[in-house]
Formats: C-alpha cells, sequence, structure tokens
C-alpha cells in the first residue's frame, strides 16, 4: 500500500460529506472526529428525508447503538440508497447478539452488503455464528480469536471487515493486514469505536478500501497515542484525542503507523 | 446601543429559563453553553408535554438540525405558544435547501415569525430564495453576500435576522450591525451555531432586541477568541470556550466587542 | 457502614453493566461517568429490545429528562423486569411538578418501588406532596426543607430515598446520612444529577443499598472537589472531574469522604 499519510492527506483534499445515522450516545461525539479529522459529518436520518440527504453524501455510517423499528428503517433505505449511487457506507453491529430485535436488524443491513463492516471481537464471532449472546456492547474476545471469523466474514460478502481491538484487524478475505497503533485509555471512553467508523468512512471515498481502512485506523490509533502521552485519565483524554486527529499530519502518520501484513 | 456588557449583565440578572427544542447532536453542549453564560437551560420537547413547558419558559430556541414529523409539530406548537405568551424564540433552520422536509418545515416555523432567525450564509440566501440546494449542514457561502438577503428577510417579516460567519451580520431590516468577534477554530467544533441560539434565546429576554443580539454575538465571539489563544486544537477549545463563557465579565465584553454600525 | 473506599473497591471489582434509560442530553456523559468510575454502560432503550436486554443488566437507571410516551413505556417495562430479576434500579424525576405528562409518569414509576429514588430537593418536595409546580429542572429548595419530605416517602416507599445538594441527604426512612462532600462547580455543569444515577446504580449492585448510596454520593462529591481545584471554569471540570473518577483509589475515597450519620 501507498505511504499511511497519503491516504489522510487525500481524505483531507477530499473533504468528504459523511452521513451518519447513529447512536444517540455517539452523536456530538462522532461529529467532533470527523470535523478534527478534516470531514464534514451530517446526521440526517429522519425517515421523512434520509434517502433525499443521501445525494449530498460521499459515505454514510450506520450505528445499531440504539436503533428502533423506525430508525432501523431510515437504515435500511439510506444503505440502499448509498448502493444504488456506488458510494460506501461502513457498519457497525453494536451489541449484536444481545437481543433478538438488534440481530434480525444486523442480518438485514448485512443482507445489504456494507462497503466496511466494523466490529469488536466478540461482534465479529457473534456475526460469523462462531458465538452466542452478548454480554452488553464490550467485547470480551481478542481480536486474534476473530480473525478467521473476519476472514470468513470477508469472503462470504466480497467485502471489508475490521475487528478492532488492542490490534486491528482489517481483510478483505485473502489479503489481510493487523494496525498496532493505538492505547489502552481509548477503551476508557465511550463511542470510541463509533466514532472510528466516521473517519473510516471518510478515508474510503475516492481511495482503495482495503488500503484506506487500514490507513484509518492507524491515524485513529496515533491520535489514541499522542492524546494518551498528555492526558491524566478519560476526561482529558478526550479533548486531546480530538486535538492529536486535527494536528496530526500526512508525514507524522507516514511515519507512526504499525500497519503489517497479516 | 448600551455597552455590550450591559446586556450581559442584565441577562445574567435575569437568568432566564431557555426552552430548546433542538437536535440530538447540540443537546448536551448547548445545554452546557447556556449554563456557562448564565442562563438555565431545558430540553422539554415531546409533544406530550411541550406547549405546558413553555409556560416556565422565558425564551425558546427551535433547530431543524435532525427533525422528524413528530419533533416538527413539537416545534409549531412550542413557537405558536412563545407568541401567545408574547415571548422570544430564536429559529436555525440548519440544512434548509437539502431536502424537501426541511424546507416545508423552514416555511411552516417562518410563518410562526421568529423573533430572531440566525442562520449560516448558504441558510439565509436559501431562504431568500436567492440559493437553491446545500451541500450539507456547513456554508459555502460568505456571510457579505448574504448581507442583502438578510436585510430583505427581516423587512419581510418585521423581526431579527442574524448571518453568521466570520463577521456576522444582524439586522432587523433597516438598521444593522456586524460583530467581527470570533474565532475560526469555532468552526472545527460541531454545533457552535446551535450553541449560539441559546445564548441569543437568553440576552432577548427584557432587551431591545436588535442590540441584545449584537451584543450576544459580541459575547460569544469573544469567548472563541479567548478560548482560541489557550487552546491547541478542537478538543481543547471546546472546555476552554466554556470556561470563557463563564469568566468573561460585562467589562470586558464591553471593551473587547468589535460591534460597528452597518 | 464499613470506609466509604471499600464500596468503591467492590463496584470496581464487579465492574457491573448498567442499562441506561435517560435523557437524551445524558447519554454521552453519562456513559462516560460510568466507565471512568469502573462500571459498564448501555444505553439500550428502544422498546423493542428494553426487556430483553435487561437480562444483561446487573442495574438499571430511569431519568424522564426527556421522556415521551413511547419511552416512558420502556420505562414501566424495563423496572418491571428489574423488579422480577430483582435487581435494583434508580428513578431520578427530573422536573417532576412541570408537567402533567410529567407527574402522571412519576406516579407509574413510583409505584414500581424504585430501589433508590434521587431527585432534587425540590423534586422531592413535589413528589412527597409538600410542593406544587416547578421552574424547569434546577432546584430552587435547600436540601435541609427537603429532609422531612424525603424521610416520608422513604417511609411509604419502603426503599432509599436521595435528596441532592450542597450537602447530599440519604434515608431509607429510619436511618439517615448526610454527605458533605462536593463543590458549587457541579451545579454550573448539565447532567451532573443525571450522571450521578449511574454511579449509584453501580455502586448498588450486591451492596447493601443504604450504606452502597452514602459511599456513592462521597465518591461523586470527591471527585468533584478534586476536579474544582484543578479547573478554571465548568468547561475544564469535566474533563477533570472524569479523569478525579477514574484516579481516586478506594484509599482516597475512605480519608476524604464527610459522611455522618442523621
Amino acid at each position: 500500500m501507498d505511504a499511511a499519510g497519503s491516504y489522510l492527506e487525500r481524505m483531507r483534499a477530499n473533504a468528504p460529506l459523511v452521513q451518519n445515522i447513529t447512536n444517540q450516545v455517539a452523536m456530538n461525539m462522532m461529529a467532533n472526529v470527523q470535523i478534527a479529522a478534516g470531514a464534514s459529518p451530517a446526521m440526517a436520518q429522519a425517515l421523512e428525508e434520509v434517502v433525499e440527504f443521501t445525494a449530498h453524501a460521499d459515505a454514510l455510517t450506520v450505528n445499531i447503538g440504539t436503533a428502533d423499528s423506525v430508525q432501523a428503517e431510515s437504515m435500511r433505505q439510506a444503505a440502499q440508497a448509498m448502493n444504488h449511487h456506488a458510494r460506501p457506507w461502513v457498519f457497525d453491529p453494536v451489541g449484536v447478539g444481545a437481543t433478538r430485535f438488534r440481530n434480525d436488524l444486523c442480518r438485514d443491513l448485512m443482507a445489504l452488503c456494507p462497503t466496511v463492516l466494523r466490529g469488536n471481537a466478540s461482534e465479529i464471532l457473534t456475526l460469523a455464528g462462531e458465538r452466542q449472546g452478548a454480554r452488553g456492547v464490550d467485547a470480551v474476545d481478542s481480536v486474534a480469536v476473530a480473525e478467521g471469523a473476519a476472514r470468513q466474514l470477508a469472503r462470504q460478502t466480497n467485502r471489508i471487515v475490521v475487528a478492532s481491538g488492542a490490534v486491528d484487524y482489517v481483510t478483505d478475505g485473502t489479503r489481510a493486514f493487523r494496525i498496532a497503533n493505538g492505547d489502552p485509555m481509548m477503551t476508557k471512553v465511550t463511542v470510541m469505536g463509533c466514532s472510528l467508523n466516521g473517519v473510516i468512512a471518510a478515508f474510503l471515498v475516492r481511495q482503495p478500501e482495503l488500503e484506506a481502512t487500514a490507513a484509518a485506523l492507524a491515524y485513529y490509533g496515533l491520535a489514541g497515542e499522542r492524546a494518551a502521552r498528555v492526558s491524566a485519565g478519560p476526561g482529558s483524554f478526550q479533548p486531546a484525542f480530538l486535538d492529536a486527529l486535527f494536528t496530526l499530519s500526512p508525514d507524522e502518520v507516514t511515519r507512526g503507523a504499525r500497519i503489517e501484513a497479516a
């Protein structure tokens, strides 16, 4: 792949408009993360306008964290619209396995072939049928355990699958990368995974999918490393993380990225 | 007009209760901004209680950022109630032009004659019929281009119109002010415009509308300037901005305000 | 009671999953507060899954700040499910007295016997029938005035009642504690009360209710004291508060707690 920072550079030049249909916990942080990175977020999701709004969107994220039946229908219609426009969308199956409603919605959205599926190890294992149920929204499995499931899911769907964790794994079913950037403090702040979806979506616009996703993961993890160095806990980490997303240069990303072929 | 700081001083003495029907991205930040400034926010907006709640409210803000049909009805009923109580309300037509649903809702709310209409230049131009469509929620036009449209809208509605940007413009259709306070970092944090609505609404309570709005814009911009001087990016800007809203004294606002008749 | 810090220590060892049905303003901050304290938050609340999700939850919080009829039904069903599981839940009657809708919903939820009822003094007085109406969501009464009402409510319901304020009061109707930790800056940040509910809920899991609640109040107030010492206003207070929740040790809580039998 190209130097990791070059994907950030092109993303910032694109300044893509990313539409987000996400959970109510994540809305503010997701928007701030995307602005800090260099993208332009929009949170239009009402069924009354969601499909019409996709005409303006370069990419879409879908996150089922606090979905109900009405929002679920917005998700399905917006995902279909993005497929129709041939534009990328990222799907985050938060807490799949926890309830029948979540499982049914995830099945519907997987059938719409997201460009990138991103979950924690437990969610990827659950979607691959190798695990039942979930304790909540936090992973109880390590990414290493989920690599096989991620590869299998990617092969089945012919799309990109990311298992996020201490070391991220991303694969298109044939090729794969491991990304070792990040810091444990990232698990002590809510919606850090949700917010990552928006960064991946922004990187996907007019860039090769697998490599752009790997670069987005490295950039995001590097911002976490930089923030952890200057923070005294999860409270001060959060503003420092946004500052780091904003100030990291393409060269710094290239030098700091720890991406290796898997 | 009086010294700019005197409007802040009277607002803090009033400590108005501001009811906000706003988008899901802005809720937390809007509430914190209003508390830091010296007002008391309330986010009651369910159709089941929204009109009854207006009895407690000194002012109201309405923001269509993530509206659906149900919230739209809350907006219409609450705006009518405020008109009935003869209390001020501020309307923010986020992303007007982006979808038919937004356009229809904006038409309904404009017909209810908001005390203050506040938008970015693109939104003001769209409402004035001088521009079609929108890319999303961010302005692509400069305020200077929108001044004529703002003045025309203010004359038609007999109310106050604000076009926000690097230099803000506020007019009642006859008189006008330009406010040159602010910092570019304010565009790198989400819902900074939405949050401004709540500050304007608080200033409007029992004060002359045009001057109170100009003073609110200067105060808000000054807080942005102060925050930018001590922050390292959009993450650290946000807490510094709330601190500045909280600590700025009326005298400091009077000395720092850059308001001129236009 | 045991040393105050021992309740924190056991809570962190339990790492309970706390389900929250809360207002839209509080969602993000509540989640971050619970993670920083050592619990695991989940915001599942859609009627389509809320009861099924309670199977995973060690405790529940219910907050009516921005409730509508649909969310109200989620609250009733989830509270009943927690009663069925014999697991604790905390109820926050935000703004009771402000509207008929709020009053009716509070009556329903009180009838379901929350493990802990937590409100500000005005809310406790209103629920006890000693006060009519409310100005909004902020207390206009002092806790000292509400102690009798709290004790009476606790006796009637046979549960724990907390009146929060400069000095908190917690009672089971027979015994009571006053907790003098905290800082005035805590009233200048939104959803600090809502977020406290999640900490109380986490402490309640497998611990004696009255003592665990008193310890949670002391811990939360201590974090506020520590944050106030290093912050320059309500903006910098918020990250410092999360850092303090994260870094406070059980020993520090034991040494700093100002809990006395009342």
